[in-house]
């Protein structure tokens, strides 16, 4: 009968639309905030506590900056770290952030030893990677958002073609959250339709060069985001408190996070993102779904992008 | 600006149970209830009205005995009608409900002129052509819930099995809601894997054996259920309950719901579930699955055995 | 991090509509349905689950014939009992309910021992003395759904007058769940309106004769619903649906439930309905609302009639 | 069964904060948001359609740099203009934002001649004069969020000390949004009891220093977090939110909006916060709540500084 804690740390413009997204879906019955900016983070709990009385009945909103505030989360959401500027590859902000989470880790540990650890921050492969050998954790308590917004920003853009809900595509972006990743179109259905068979008045809309220019579209969509208001917060904000649902909730759901692989399709000891079944404890199994050649090639190609990243990163 | 209105045609423990859901989950703004039998459908208006304090803050619950109740509605959903008795099957039931439909859809046309009508009475195929025919509507404004409850069962037991949750379940019963019905194992995924490739600690779970005993379990459900209470009520009021939402808030969904066919695998005149885009207006699309032989055949057996059905009742 | 699970005693309508409001709404992330009679029992709970499909991502049903299915229970709400006959007053009932829950209680606190019980069955206060002497619990932890649905009604019938929505309407019924049961008309508001000067166009339309044909409404509208459909069992079910979040929540709402009073307006050992703040671990205080000399007279008769029934029955 | 459309206006922080809540919640079922600055309008449009998988099944997202992205709405909110900076009083923004008003309100509504129009823009009293005589709208069709964020503010600050849920404490803040507005505290209650008389472990908390003190603390909330994060957007954009449901949903909310008055407690052509009736097509009623001689009292100073400002800038 306990109630569930949600510790979000980082009160920059990604932590905060999670925390606000958690507390309008009621996605943990308490909410902390933290940021070493403590009058930034007393702000932002206040702002985000003011609109309590519309908000889910169950939530409460705290926190402030003494970490002490994460105390005994069950999930904690890492959004902390420096942020990608236009121009700049995921890649490129991986020295600093990985010092941060050197920093962070063991007092996040400390106060919340049986948490999952969800990491936002960029970029979050390689930074998955580096939080499981700080933290000794198993892969599974955790893992980083991945490439779940990546799907969620496909299914839009083919639901809206198909003129279907976006519940109703069944397509998966995977490999890193960078510039590697890619749709697995080979079983990518609409309904239970192969996306390529899908017509729209009698046409097959989803040629080759249409589907090339829609993961294009995806890939770039962080970038064109960026250009346009500086960052990108609302749609990573939602999609972190999804993942954070289906822990609390123990939802098992299929969502595709990032973890430290153990075998999967041949690749160890690297980060990226695969379907995953999602629930209580974290995650519970990364599956191996069917893929074609190319698409196998070019998980290859992501996990040796990642894998260089981290040897230059001496991680 | 406007709000929503749904009309439920029958105050037995289906049409309340679907009000009930409705009312509970917002999924229009005024729900009618009707009944020929006034002080049955009175007495369970005010109960369901009693509970307004605690339903959607939108929706508010009217009706009586009186067909005028009905007035405008944009979606009416019909369960009234004799029900299936222990043993009974699904067809014997039609010559009854076929003449109440005959004296019912008039009256309902004059008062809901352009309402999308979805029928939940069994033997719903063959009241859906039924309807279709003595309403000349166009065949995607007058459906029924066909196999929507059947899907959501199988998906239950797979979901269970399988540790994941039910929305990462694709998988669809197609056909006559009733005897014939069957799910379409050849496409089936639990995520993005094959159902027959899913495997629980390192086992396929999924063998022959057990998705035959599974699609016996759904087929059987709906007698198991009614030997046990002597109907069905809660589960068809939610799959209604969902049609419903699919309909007023233009959702596209894929459904399996059933519609009188127009040249689908070679099917014409005769109404079977298949997977169909659901949104504003009524059936947008019926889908063509791909199939293998043995479904493929399975769906003509469906089709034929309804149209037997159809000619001894002379529709 | 772990779920909440809430065991419903009773499968008939009242169980089962408690069960399916709590399902739709996600209450608690278990709930299991627990009756004497096992086919019914494994029937509702087949029907049930079988729409988990459609119901909250979080919640699952589980149930059956053996109490053992309530275990670990956090809230534990009872339906079980005889139910009331048209023209049977609600304190008829007493003697027989009261053995049910002599035998049943044990078993309950067997399974639950730390669980907060919350009584819907007839009559609920009598029978909550009598199931606080049996459990030894202290009063926060037992206690019945009390007057929530006739304020829900009272609230309803108001709002509708008024042309306001039923949260705007601040108004309770208190006393017994019963004949003697009243509204506390002198500190009724609309919005921050009296509810004697709310005015709709122009004039003042809650009149003393008004009120008083509420009050009678809201007292005769359960023997209305039994006369027209043998039962009432939609609004309670949501009644306690709402209940069991407060707790399983820690909302600390305001509801009017029934508990074993300890003073309050001078009356102890009877249960009768207050408006209480219900959350972790039960009702955490009654109230002590203001009232004008009449109602406190009411109140008074309401513990005087419970208080003869409790001696008849010597409990 | 036509969607409902909000047309958000302005895509600063408090715009597409609002616009995030309405996507969550599905407080319409299209949401345009326009900003004159286009590349800003595209970014944040992109940013908030990519979360629509996870956001509230119904609504979808639009938006742009051309004003004709609002066409056909019903309810258009405005947040567009200069902000509050840090140490500004609220009615120091209005010159600036009046001339805005004077450019935006004609093409708002030829785009949408039919919405109701909600204010956000600070000083949102000023504007609301300044509005309702540009566009020549009845009083009810124009009006602004006035104090529902600061009652938010209040309820959330008084029930945490009060150990009771938000929905349960019964008070407002009325007046000038600004530096004049007070709660009224002779009606307030928690449930049904006055606030004064609430007891924690049998002490009056609400002492008449604590009550002061929480009446300050509530009209400095927006300075204190504009000097820790440079200006309020989550909560106000909840609150907007709200209103706008109330609006598409015809509630009949009692909300403490700020319309232009005609005669309530003696004032006219000036818009302040009173408890209102809002529902389909606006403002329904604008209440005449009690208040004590010191509440009247700050009532009409809130309505003489506000005059004061109308005449200064000559509206």
């Amino acid at each position: 009968m306990s109630g569930s804690k949600l510790a979000v740390v980082g009160a920059g413009s990604v932590g905060t639309s999670l925390a606000y997204a958690a507390l309008i879906r009621g996605s943990a019955s308490n909410i902390a905030l933290f940021d070493v900016n403590a009058a930034k983070a007393d702000a932002e709990v206040l702002d985000l506590a003011h609109g309590t009385q519309f908000a889910a009945a169950a939530a409460s909103m705290t926190g402030g900056g003494d970490i002490a505030v994460t105390e005994g989360a069950d999930v904690v959401v890492i959004t902390a770290g420096a942020k990608q500027a236009p121009g700049q590859t995921r890649l490129d902000l991986a020295g600093t952030n990985v010092r941060i989470l050197e920093e962070l880790m063991p007092q996040l540990l400390k106060h919340s030893p049986d948490a999952v650890y969800v990491l936002v921050t960029n970029p979050c492969d390689v930074l998955t990677v580096a939080a499981q050998k700080i933290s000794g954790l198993p892969a599974g308590r955790i893992f980083s958002s991945g490439t779940v917004l990546d799907t969620s920003r496909l299914r839009w853009l083919l639901a809206r073609r198909a003129g279907v809900a976006v519940p109703s595509v069944h397509a998966s972006i995977v490999g890193e959250h960078g510039d590697t990743e890619f749709p697995v179109w080979s079983t990518a259905t609409i309904g239970p339709i192969p996306v390529r068979d899908w017509t729209v008045e009698g046409e097959r809309v989803f040629t080759p060069e249409y589907l090339a220019e829609t993961a294009r579209e995806v890939t770039q969509a962080a970038y064109k985001v960026i250009a346009g208001k500086g960052a990108t917060n609302y749609a990573i904000g939602l999609s972190g408190a999804r993942i954070v649902e289906a822990l609390l909730r123990d939802d098992k759901a299929v969502l595709p996070v990032s973890t430290v692989l153990d075998g999967q399709h041949g690749i160890s000891g690297v980060a990226l993102s695969l379907p995953s079944v999602v629930g209580r404890g974290g995650v519970h199994t990364v599956l191996e779904m069917p893929m074609d050649d190319g698409e196998l090639a070019a998980l290859q190609h992501s996990a040796d992008t990642l894998r260089h990243t981290l040897g230059t990163l001496g991680i």
